[in-house]
């Protein structure tokens, strides 16, 4: 699996006070506020050390389960993302699977009667085409009750939802919608003392903005999806400004940064959907629902969240965004 | 002008062993190899730690000589750079101007009968629009022959450029075009021991990809502009991929990385010129042509290097990458 740096643990004293007197009941979380997202931001601290003397993004000469080549970085990220879950100060039991080993498994079995139990579903580098032009890159993580994401109702089951943003800075961000209780979204950033601070508690895709942004995947479809291309070209006439860099994590990050946007990534015949619904589609959609946008099925409309997912490998398009733009982009590709 | 981290100075070893054996002549420029390009590299590892922690992306409260909004970071970034320079261990004589400051201000006076002269025009920080996102930014610096670069013809007194890329890494990418000798653009990394190492000797705009990429800035204007809305279809029609992040560095690096690419920022009436030809235009071109690209004036189709600068103000548009691309945009935006 590569060898990791060995670097200190960050700290979140911050988040952690900022979540015991927000979330609802917190002393039947105390695992998770105190143990499993410290451990999870300490991954995405390690993560950022590791890209930052990563001067050489080579192939590693392996696939994952699902035949996508592994780069060095993509390893190494990997690794640790597991080992920061596997640390012995947890008292949650974790289950864990990610994109580049997709099967869950089992990581701490020391519980007691009151353990707190957690899946992990995780894209430890998503972004990796623009790694080499040293764009900015992230990470995702979904972060479920119980012993499995599959077969679960992701809108309640997947509580909470991470991302990683490496870029001139290191950054995070925070969604955390625990059952009957409204959702929070919140960005993070890392000091130079390996300390999170929050420098938003409260992102909202809603802001009234001067400018309207729009992030358009897979363009290349709109050769062969007129209502797309349609979009695209109402985008252009109503001079909505474009910023599209090809990675996710980054993609959402600068909607979410500057209170509007819409990312639309669709799926066509010969432009078959590539975003896995367990590590990317769920946790982004959690994001942008709790920022207050909408995150729905590019062919159906759907809610994203709102369909099981049986399989690892399962993908799906997305629009995803404020909740005016997704529901105006979906009448045109939907035809209504 | 604020205050800066003091940090170690970072070296270049590989880099000036580098040069001095690939330039002509390399004792006559012993000033620009050994002390000129390494001070600047300084300026870029230290802009690097700036932005690692500047968490909170603030107005300044003050206006540039052109009128532009001023962030907190555009201040400490101009420091960083005119601090660097005006190290006293440097033997030639440099003059400097910046778009956050743009006139020309000599900077050192202890010279000696056979000290070089240079000029140094610079932007310390290119994509503020992106940087509350935590998206890759950029420096670009400008290196002229003599003491002035105004009303100089740039193709052969700009002799050197240099672009900070600050994303999950810090690189640079270096190009040098002596009278007389042909262009080198190369691309380097910054070590976790602060020292540059060569990633890529010589990068070019001009490999055999099987990616085609295009960034289109501006893209607005296309609302007013028919020819490059044509131009856009165009893209999409032909499958090309969009990468455009809205940042002008880590727009071309992009091209640069990959071998492949077209940048384009037309002008119109109602969205004027917003890239000024000294501290943008012309240092991007240098890099462009040495990596065996083209860059022109996308009013005219000229080579932006063949035409003087007369004011530090003065803005056009461009568009440059891969040479055949850049043929078949202005035919199509000339309307030849």
């Amino acid at each position: 699996m590569g060898s990791i740096t060995p670097s200190p643990r960050s700290t979140c004293p911050q988040l952690i006070t900022h979540l015991q007197s927000t979330l609802p009941s917190p002393s039947s979380r105390t695992s998770l506020i105190t143990s499993v997202l410290p451990s999870l931001l300490t991954s995405i601290s390690q993560i950022a050390l590791i890209l930052r003397s990563s001067h050489t993004i080579s192939a590693h000469g392996t696939a994952n389960s699902f035949g996508d080549d592994q780069l060095n970085v993509d390893v190494l990220t990997e690794s640790a993302i597991r080992s920061a879950i596997s640390q012995p100060n947890s008292s949650s039991i974790i289950t864990a699977s990610s994109e580049e080993h997709p099967v869950e498994i089992s990581v701490h079995t020391h519980f007691s009667s009151n353990s707190e139990q957690y899946t992990i579903a995780f894209d430890p580098l998503d972004g990796s085409s623009i790694i080499p032009s040293n764009w900015t890159v992230g990470t995702i993580i979904g972060i479920w009750d119980g012993p499995t994401a599959l077969n679960q109702p992701p809108a309640t089951k997947q509580i909470a939802s991470l991302l990683g943003v490496y870029g001139p800075r290191t950054t995070a961000i925070l969604a955390i919608r625990l059952p009957d209780a409204p959702g929070i979204c919140l960005e993070l950033a890392l000091t130079e003392e390996n300390e999170w601070i929050i420098t938003n508690p409260s992102l909202s895709l809603e802001l009234q903005t001067k400018t309207k942004y729009f992030s358009p995947a897979n363009l290349r479809a709109a050769s062969s999806y007129p209502a797309y291309n349609e979009l695209i070209s109402g985008y252009i006439k109503e001079e909505y400004t474009l910023r599209y860099s090809g990675g996710l994590v980054p993609d959402l990050v600068h909607a979410l940064v500057k209170g509007h946007g819409i990312y639309l990534s669709p799926v066509t015949p010969n432009h078959k959907a590539k975003l896995r619904r367990l590590y990317e589609l769920c946790p982004v959609a959690l994001i942008i629902e709790c920022a207050g946008g909408k995150a729905v099925d590019e062919r159906t409309g759907e809610d994203i969240l709102r369909v099981e997912v049986k399989g690892e490998d399962e993908r799906g398009g997305i629009v995803c965004g404020t909740r005016v733009e997704v529901d105006r982009a979906m009448g045109v590709l939907l035809g209504q």
